[in-house]
């Protein structure tokens, strides 16, 4: 079985969740799954690998998951991404547009040396509003993002468009 | 330096946060100094693996730093414990108390197999409101919990009491 139809094969779809008319795409038996984790955090490794990664950057809740072991298995520091009023330094916020209103994230001041190269990881690429946001606000605290990784992405909402120049890399596309 | 010395001195203090009065400890230069966070996981699986841990499960959102990464370690499953209505499968619920009113975390219903052994990971031990409820969560979704381990303990808020007859193993108490 290849790489994709093994990781497909441990996400489950649940029809309207949050609400009717979303299917979505749960991660929690592919957690659960040992082999298949170490299949995705060997993906996410070599595309931070390839793109120079000296940091890596995630974000709040799912992609802490990924972020913090993909640093861990790199041997890289990892800066967590986190909803606004949970960092307790001095931050930078960033807000960003939901279907009915907006949500703001936060990444602390003193993250990032200047310049460093940064891979964003979070689970999942949608419509983009949570990684353009992402990516902002690790420029805004000096560094550059070399690649932004996701474990899915939904290729329909066209969520790369949010992320601007990044290059975007996403181990399975529904 | 020893293993505490060494996580100690990358946690930060910082005064009157979330609210004046409270002391937080920030955990985000450890996570940001690789060799440090090695060392953490090294902590945390070492108790796990004492333990006779079968699958690993930590607390949204911060338990998940830790608590994926050790998994990925120790070549275990991985369950989340999440905030309310974030679980898209069937879940059980488990209240606690705050200082002011409740919150809820949730499970999924099928993480475990009957009667596996499960340790609990999270961050922070401080009145172990989250962490009860964890506990019970796991009892109730059919597994036992072998060890409930935690990074920081803030011994002054007697948190092991709302753990029960679990095993508790903190790294650093304060």
């Amino acid at each position: 079985m290849d790489t994709v139809t093994r990781l497909k094969s441990a996400i489950r779809d649940i029809p309207d969740f949050p609400q009717p008319g979303i299917l979505f795409r749960d991660i929690t038996p592919l957690l659960n799954d040992p082999e298949v984790f170490h299949v995705a955090i060997t993906e996410f490794a070599r595309t931070c690998r390839e793109a120079g990664a000296e940091r890596i950057a995630g974000i709040d809740a799912r992609g802490f998951l990924f972020g913090a072991t993909v640093a861990y298995e790199l041997n890289l520091g990892f800066v967590p991404i986190r909803k606004k009023g949970k960092l307790p330094f001095q931050t930078l916020g960033q807000s960003y547009d939901l279907e009915y209103g907006s949500s703001e994230i936060e990444i602390h001041t003193d993250a990032f040396r200047p310049g460093e190269r940064v891979a964003l990881i979070d689970d999942l690429l949608a419509t983009g509003g949570t990684g353009g946001a992402a990516v902002k606000l690790i420029q805004r605290a000096g560094a550059q993002v070399v690649t932004a990784a996701f474990l899915i992405e939904l290729t329909a909402l066209g969520g790369r468009a949010a992320l601007g120049e990044i290059p975007v890399t996403s181990i399975i596309s529904y």
